[in-house]
């Protein structure tokens, strides 16, 4: 279970209109006059309001942790932590319920929420900024917040994933031509060729979770990425915010921004190679040569001037959209290539890049969970004459299995085909692990089952709610 | 002169809120009901419709050159032509104004625009289209919109290459310490090293303009990709709107989406690669080790924890949008990889990295621009001893000019070295091209001069003029 | 003409077991010993001698220009000129010739030619090194060696042009669906498909005119990237070496290590893009779905196990390779992003990157200019009853030129053929600039030739001509 | 331990020259004779030779364990068997020996050894290809290549690791001054910036291990990649080749083409990331400016002009090949992007890739390994003023702990350092975990074991010596 629901619909978010007035912007750099200031900072502040608001709940977190902590090393006393325990939920549940917001001129989340502790709770307000800085800060958050997503991706994963080996099932009888070098080759089946799509989200999934396994590492203390003189207690946040460990070395912490994203990153690239390459497939066999499958009309768009389009859009889009999280990595790469250790302000736009990449990646999973279902194979494709050789080789193996020589028995259907007297039997006999005969759709199941295991969602989702509760 | 004004402060942009939302809004693609479609088109539109809004006063453009042509060729009446190009050009100047919207509903600008002449005029607003696809019809839009930008951008450029050459005279006496492997190497100045990032924009700038002439040429006409059947003037659109050439074959200029893109992608990467190389520069020479410069405190960013500290915030962030630039074309390449010819969906999504691209680089290049010249040159670095042997080449080389071979100067200067005995003459006198002492400024603004004629921004102003006055 | 002719297949060179034996040298490392210093240089070599071979004539070529030069100053006398000359000549004969090889022990080719010289002329040999670096003579060769190289394929493109613009002509009257969204949308041509990929070559090679122009810049005299103090006159050599400008600045001749490189990969991207795209197109139309053309037997590939597969291995693989030039400038790009400005040592890896991509490059344009004639397009492809609504477009503008209109016409037709009804008339009218009936093949030629003009092959030839008679 | 030995430097290698002459052979092209064959041969075989020598082992190991299965389901006789597992342990010697070759006209190395064992044996020797297609051998082949190959990588990264451990412990007392922004912030030392890196190659080793437990899974019986209509016994074949696990679904398998090599290039990626950043650490500490630390002179290079200079040539190169490694994953990607399921040819391609690049990431290991244990810290750093403020933080939190609010604190200390009078104590007592004070060097070690407990390596030795012994 996800705990920290955002209810985004309802945040009202500064409208991300730096994205395109910045021209206006700039123009006024060339006054010389008091904007200076606010410019740099238009500048440098850049979409951080709109992406921090993601934040606002996993900042909390993360406070209520590090309050707690500070308490028990005596940094806080008693009476101050319940003081700002109270305060953090009553935001917290705010932010749950989407009322949380970035004021003009208040530059991220963490300041905002130390601006809304401070008055209410004055002096007091400012406690929670001890022994931590503002770079673990943000580390905290993001790990909290992709480790959220990680969970949410997960789980849309799974959806497809059941999709697909339901799917599977249920046509494992429709056959197809399965091609190689794009030739028709061999008899395939929308069962083998669905099938096919779910275990490759297993492998994903795998990497999704050595993704998570990275992030799931406290970097809480880490300070500004050199520590803290201040007799933190390490393991009790780890222990509280339900990390798995710590990432112990403080510079090692700090080198995780970056490190992170360029994990989760290629989990999305990868996640968006299976979907893209699903997407092609179906624009293809919607295609009229292949003309494999139909989509009821409402799932396909028409054209403006040619009355009889059915276009794939909606498949066009996941493969575009797919095909941008395989470019992700090299994104993240090129912002933090050659930069040496320590904290740089360049990862700020990470954030940019992950975020919605993150969405991307959910939309295309939910957009393919909704409409495979609606999937009509054409059955009896291989009726058609073009296809008769894909029974060559099994032609060919009979004739083994009989006793023939491989090599006699290529040669006498290659001369039966070239003589126009090839008429297979196209009874088929697949029987081994994964053919056509035999899916294994269960053990692909137990593979999934198997990597779903290791990630232990449910330790986290108990220790945020001890926190919160 | 840039004709087409962008007030975009005043353009009512729907929020971009599909960033952000969408997990909401695929929750509803798992009930069954009547907001199917709806959701189908929310996937499928996107973002469109905040990108469509910087296209509106390039789509009146395009039609205005189409009605007139159309009217040549006897699709129109001049009667319905008059009609139609007032009604249009009260949209252009509404754009124009800033107050040009996508209403709610209306996919893209193309219909808006539409919709709002066939409101005004009933069925003969529909007569804009004929002869066009949609497909020709964003080409053109897109071709209009990315030659104005480009123009945009190369004066922001012209801004940049003056201040770096104007820099580069007012701090030539400065000296620098050069590096090769990172390793103190040979005497540099202030001068020198500005003026090499000026000549490096003529090199960007020569390749920005080798994608203009690519992106300068009309497809319109070209229909869905195969031409029309109608007789339709190309020569007659291509010197309204200004264009330089056509895209003759029609399959070739559909094949321009993405292509036309990526050579745009190419330009900025190239201009990244130049600006955030100054920008790490930057950051290097402010650092304390170096200290080669500074800039007034209102340039730079204090911390949280540490009083001392003044951040190079501003060129951690040039350099990082500059290396965003660096990684565009992967993006685009990732996106258009492999299809085979004819329009795809998938084209759609490159209006989302390109906009926001060319806004990046913009800023970047106005940033740079307005806090360069309040740069401070540190006087007498090269006193520290740790800049002494800078000069053992220059000792060499004097060596040498007076007789000693070349080897044996090399040995004698080493001994010095070794023996702690060598006390170089500081007097430089450098006269080749290009060097310390022979900038050769007004050479390399010549270079700049030669490029920017090749461009042709007048024509373009004045056959735009023409069409909307 | 490519002056510099070499003749590869007769060069000794040194294998490159470099790639594939270095886990056994690895192990030497951890050996004590004298071969320490062994294990650093085969480190640091790397494959630099067996690119540096290609260099060769180019390395001669500026060492002729430098010494005329350093003549010309009073650096050297005129008879150790003439001695130096003849010397160089000779080799430069031996590099044509095939018969250049750089020594077991010997670094690189600069090293490689300077040892030469000395064991003929002793102490004089040294001499030509004087006011140089390796670094700028290393820029130089580049320079020289990259020039060559684009002219060489630039000639491979013309050809390739010229081959499809015949093509273009000769089956331009063989109709063929067109698609978009890969849907079959209207009526196209081989004639129109082919020319399409003719004129998206002069996009690409004014793309590679813009490298050339950046690359045919003279960075000798920058020495190691701060200038001498040499009295040097580089606009001599500039002259002599056929440059068309001089790199003026030398901190920016210097920057120009990398940046050079990333305007030919973008060049060689660009390409890589057209040629990936054709590519597609041909596997696909060979795919017994579409079958629209096929080829002699001797060009495709058979199957092991499948008698009747024809395999597209060609084009497979001519798209692979162009792939992999897509992904050329990130390659240069991760190596040279975030690094300051001045020399690294990083660049020299910059030549395993682009010397086989150059080569890469020209074997793709090769293979595709040698098939593509013997490509036998299907006739009567539109036949097949599923193309039949290709012609509806055709149809609807058909009524709207006898006065119906457009809405009124879509709505027919589209009745028409949801009825059954739909009996296209298939004679094709199509006259506009670029369309099926009308190619601007002529036009399409002369665009060609004006990009071509602007390179200015011939001063060059002249110029190295007048170097080595 | 890894098995299969490789024996490199005595496989007598083919010359790659196919790199560097292929413009000599397509000169060929042009010539109409019996020549064509061949050039298309050279064309498509490309360097594939060259890189199956890497794979002869291996593929004689996936061989082995197919007859033996084949022998169970009664496509072969037990005497059959014998006599083919007898030769084909004889080619297994000889290739690890280092004595196997590639003949001149033999495509690949699955038609080399089934060459020699028909050569030996007559028309047995063709048996051991029943059941099989080039496509799942080839997939085997890589699979236990890659397998072997990470093991080899495993263990160098642990050399490393190790390494950085013991370092770090061993320079624990040395200072170093810290950076946020390359602004110089808080106090660091060596023991905590070695370690760091010793903490990041365990998240490296984890997403190898996710890599190789993608990899580690059986894709024999895929065929051609839609199964066979033998009855063959997939378990059998996993087992006795060690595989954790089968691919199930056979369009699945043969999917993992590309896949597999996706996977790998992003751990390969993740490892280059670390290195590179620690290689751009140590150039900058071994500038001048910083000068934190040095190594012997026959780990730096000299320079041709300038006799002061020690050049970190190794780092920089340790630091471009590690970025090259950041590159892979955009070439995997863009060979694979958008092509439909199913073999390609272009998959060939990816070995030119990886191999290499394997090679690459070992060699950058191997050379940090041996020269880190060489450096020499320099002590005493932080005793420069330029350092002081490093303290002030240290200074902020004391008065803290001292119950001196925060703010106050921050105030305090900040009008100190500008009064010129911040004298801090500068003795340090940071004690939490991952801290100067508190390395947690046993913690990470136990990390770093618990993530290679996973990757199971004895039982794969094991089962692959069953195989051959």
């Amino acid at each position: 279970m996800v705990l920290v629901r955002r209810n985004t619909t309802n945040l009202r978010i500064t409208p991300s209109s730096q994205l395109l007035n910045s021209s206006t912007i700039n123009m006024k750099l060339w006054q010389k006059n008091a904007a200076v200031q606010a410019d740099i900072e238009r500048f440098t502040v850049g979409r951080d309001r709109e992406m921090d608001l993601l934040l606002a709940p996993y900042d909390i977190l993360g406070s209520l942790a590090h309050i707690e902590m500070l308490c028990s090393i005596g940094l806080l006393e008693a009476a101050e932590l319940a003081t700002l325990q109270a305060a953090l939920k009553r935001l917290y549940a705010q932010a749950q319920a989407g009322n949380f917001e970035i004021e003009a001129g208040v530059e991220d989340v963490h300041s905002q929420v130390e601006l809304m502790l401070t008055r209410e709770l004055g002096d007091l307000g400012k406690k929670i900024h001890s022994g931590r800085s503002r770079n673990d800060q943000v580390l905290v958050d993001l790990r909290l917040f992709f480790r959220a997503e990680i969970e949410d991706l997960a789980r849309r994963m799974e959806r497809l994933f059941d999709t697909l080996q339901s799917l599977s099932e249920q046509y494992k009888e429709v056959h197809l031509p399965g091609y190689t070098h794009l030739q028709v080759a061999m008899v395939s089946s929308f069962g083998l060729w669905l099938g096919a799509f779910a275990e490759s989200l297993v492998d994903d999934l795998r990497h999704l979770r050595s993704a998570y396994e990275s992030i799931n590492q406290n970097p809480l203390g880490s300070a500004a990425g050199y520590g803290s003189s201040f007799p933190l207690n390490r393991r009790m946040t780890t222990d509280l915010l339900g990390f798995a460990d710590l990432n112990y070395n403080v510079v090692h912490a700090q080198m995780g921004r970056g490190k992170s994203e360029l994990f989760l990153a290629f989990a999305l690239a990868g996640l968006g190679q299976t979907l893209g390459k699903l997407s092609m497939d179906l624009v293809l066999y919607l295609n009229q040569n292949f003309a494999f499958l139909s989509f009821p009309e409402e799932l396909t768009t028409g054209s403006s001037i040619m009355p009889h389009k059915k276009n794939p859009d909606v498949f066009e889009l996941t493969r575009a959209k797919s095909n941008q999280l395989v470019a992700l990595p090299t994104q993240v790469s090129a912002l933090i290539g050659n930069l040496p250790s320590g904290y740089h302000r360049d990862f700020q736009l990470l954030k940019e890049n992950m975020f919605p990449a993150l969405e991307m990646a959910k939309d295309c999973l939910d957009m393919l969970s909704f409409t495979l279902p609606q999937m009509r194979p054409k059955t009896e494709i291989l009726q058609d004459e073009k296809y008769q050789y894909l029974y060559s080789v099994e032609e060919v193996n009979r004739l083994v299995l009989e006793g023939v020589p491989f090599r006699d028995a290529y040669k006498q259907v290659g001369l039966a085909i070239e003589a126009g007297q090839f008429n297979p039997d196209k009874n088929l006999n697949h029987t081994h692990e994964g053919s056509l005969g035999n899916l294994c759709t269960a053990e692909i199941k137990n593979k999934w089952t198997g990597v779903w295991a290791g990630f232990g969602f449910e330790k986290v989702a108990e220790k945020l709610g001890g926190l919160v509760q």
